[in-house]
């Protein structure tokens, strides 16, 4: 079915992190894997008499015979690997410089430079894993907190995989019997009532639901929640953000593709990501620079998952600004922050939010249970619980339900088997979407251009 | 002789360079590295019955056995892994929160994370490598053009050592001869005449000459040449600048460590390495800033190996600023470049200089060619000479090479056969220190100390 896409040559990328370290990974896959490597590497090996999974110490040659560098290989035999393929992988002394040196050197010898995520889609191409599964590779290595870890493993050990392939599999059930009457139609042989029918795509529907509910809180967990802090100058914002870093045990990594003029900290809270966004320009404009400032401000506010409206407590509540911020989110994502609790002595004011002093620390572990508690509100899940956390699963889930709304309908209207059938065939084959069953080229090709190279 | 440094716990440390990618490579090391690995992973493995060399797919938890990651462990057992002992590398998912989640396991399941160069420090302790093989497995990490690949392998493959090894052995033979010569003294034999100790140390130290006077090409195959640019506003350093970046086949990579805001880029010439340096502030100040400027420019200048003083053919010469230049530095480094070579048509003005357009690429193979031979004007080695790039080994051939002046100053003095074999023992320890035979901890700790970590 991909063969439009599968390309049996052999692919070579560099698959560690670029920059130096110890040790940098080369990798290597293809069906000319071992013809190609064993010629840039001495001792000459047969890589027929070798075993798959094991390990030789040797040097690696430019196609020119000069020693590039001592290594280490590798070898996986197909069908033993990652891929599926023969593979090989090159363990090189971590320079860049090196590194680049032998993938150059394998291109020279005959492999192509691997696209991204093309060894995880070789590997989804061979069977190694379904199309969910090859996503949740993409979030693992994206993981940047325990949830968003927690989540990608569920969804590589196949448990949202496997709950897609029961649903599928009721509907095939159903609908073949559907078939099978059409079939039968003129010798009158009922295999199932239609209000059966009607049972069996409301016993799916609710399945499907619960994934949909999940949704808000697999996004959560996969992508972590954006809290804007939003401020009048001078209440104690970066006081909040320090005191914040210390007690989570953060977690900041490099983060390519953000906006790091935007985000100002991230904080893992319980495992969970907290993206911090600055709203520094959110107050009235003087001018026109002033006014992109706000502008800018205006869109962190709406897309953020969360606001900590942070104010004074010492000083009257600033009415204005939180009319702004509630005109642009929903009320029930912002908490209210009201630090220098050591200044005042009348808690009462607190209207709801949370009294804090972010110079002396008070508070502060409510605010992560009230945090944590919003980011959760969707309800949370056991790590054995089939879980979506990618916009595309979603999408192919609720376009699934509308086909069996529509077969729902069919029935109502008595239609006959045959629009029935084909209803449920579609929304089998949009579950079928999520674990590639039926994916198209180009959406196969979108999910792995967002892999990095090497994988 | 090492106890005192040498540790035999389990050591572990992330390898990989730092970073998202699609392998991440934790390193573990030491005599407890299998039951440590063995309790965080499953499937179970009974490492007595795993063969060396081997590769284990499964999954490693942490020590409350959540699951981290699926990876792959490769197994080397003493002595035949890179430390000598036995040792583990985990492949897993090239997250740098899984690889932090690992190394973290593995801390709290008995390992000691890994000092930066510990395990090839273990190597060498271990008699895997001598020092100046440890250190030029730094220089490979470091490499990042072909003459300091080239250079850290020569090392690495011993060809420095052996050369070491070589002169140290002529040392001791002529030094026992003459303390056998001192045991038999009263009976009046004579194993070797004072004429033929004094010709044989002339004899090492004419080897130790060669190797000193390879230093200063070694210093460029191993650090590159530092150029620095000098010329008047609009000159075309830019343009210059940028001919050279696409003609040399750059490699520029992230140097950790270089202040960046002085180095303008790096470019490699037929394999070798200039780092090329700005001085804009090289002219006359109006102010304080200004002078500043002018003050960290002639720094650069001072330090330089190489000037491209740049000048435009069309405009008269700056005699002024040339002999600012020429007082800071080595007339003969510097090398005078006429650009805009298209407006002008007398080029018998280049008075020793390079004539070249910047904007359409004349002469700039005459400049490389000329900035090559400055850089390897010392002379060339070919890739089987001992090369010394070392300072460290530059300064202990020194002191051996003083140990033997002094030697055959005893010689020359008539003194007792005693005092010339203690020089010659000095002279020999000298060279051990290259090598790690005698070499004091300070030492050696400030050796590691700038490896990288998983090193």
């Amino acid at each position: 079915m991909f063969d439009s896409i599968y390309q049996d040559d052999t692919i070579a990328a560099i698959a560690t992190p670029f920059g130096s370290g110890a040790i940098n990974v080369i990798r290597v896959s293809g069906k000319e894997a071992f013809e190609i490597v064993a010629r840039l590497f001495s001792p000459k090996l047969d890589f027929a008499e070798i075993k798959s999974h094991t390990i030789h110490y040797g040097k690696i040659s430019d196609e020119n015979g000069k020693v590039i560098d001592d290594v280490l290989i590798s070898v996986f035999k197909n069908p033993r690997s990652y891929t599926g393929e023969d593979s090989v992988e090159i363990s090189s002394h971590g320079s860049p410089f090196i590194a680049q040196k032998i993938a150059a050197a394998l291109t020279a010898g005959g492999c192509r430079l691997a696209e991204p995520g093309e060894f995880t889609k070789r590997a989804f191409m061979n069977g190694k894993m379904d199309l969910a599964q090859a996503e949740a590779v993409a979030d693992l290595i994206n993981s940047r907190a325990e949830a968003s870890l927690r989540g990608a493993r569920n969804q590589l050990d196949g448990i949202l995989s496997a709950k897609i392939n029961d649903l599928r599999k009721m509907l095939i059930d159903v609908s073949s019997l559907v078939e099978l009457e059409l079939d039968f139609a003129e010798e009158d042989i009922e295999f199932l009532s239609l209000k059966e029918v009607d049972e069996k795509i409301d016993a799916v529907i609710s399945e499907i639901d619960l994934l949909l509910k999940s949704y808000s809180f697999g996004k959560v967990m996969r992508d972590g929640v954006n809290v804007a802090i939003v401020g009048e100058p001078n209440v104690g914002k970066s006081s909040l953000l320090n005191y914040l870093l210390k007690e989570s045990r953060a977690i900041v990594s490099d983060i390519p593709g953000t906006t790091r003029d935007v985000i100002i900290e991230e904080v893992s809270i319980d495992g969970i990501l907290f993206k911090l966004f600055d709203t520094a320009g959110l107050r009235s404009a003087k001018n026109e620079i002033e006014r992109e400032g706000v502008f800018r401000s205006k869109e962190t506010v709406k897309t953020a998952d969360m606001i900590l409206f942070m104010t004074d407590a010492s000083e009257p509540f600033p009415e204005k600004l939180f009319k702004t911020v509630a005109e642009l989110i929903n009320k029930k994502n912002i908490i209210k922050v009201f630090n220098k609790a050591d200044l005042i002595d009348e808690p009462d004011i607190l209207r709801g939010g949370v009294l804090i002093s972010a110079k002396f620390g008070d508070g502060i572990d409510e605010l992560f249970r009230r945090m944590k508690e919003k980011a959760t509100s969707a309800g949370t899940y056991s790590e054995k619980s089939a879980v979506v956390s990618n916009v595309r699963h979603f999408d192919a889930l609720k376009k699934s339900k509308d086909f069996l709304l529509k077969a729902k309908e069919t029935i109502a209207n008595n239609f006959t088997g045959e629009f029935i059938a084909a209803d449920m065939r579609n929304a089998e084959s949009a579950l079928g979407e999520i674990i590639g069953k039926v994916t198209a080229d180009d959406i196969l090709n979108n999910i792995f251009e967002n892999f990095c190279i090497g994988k």
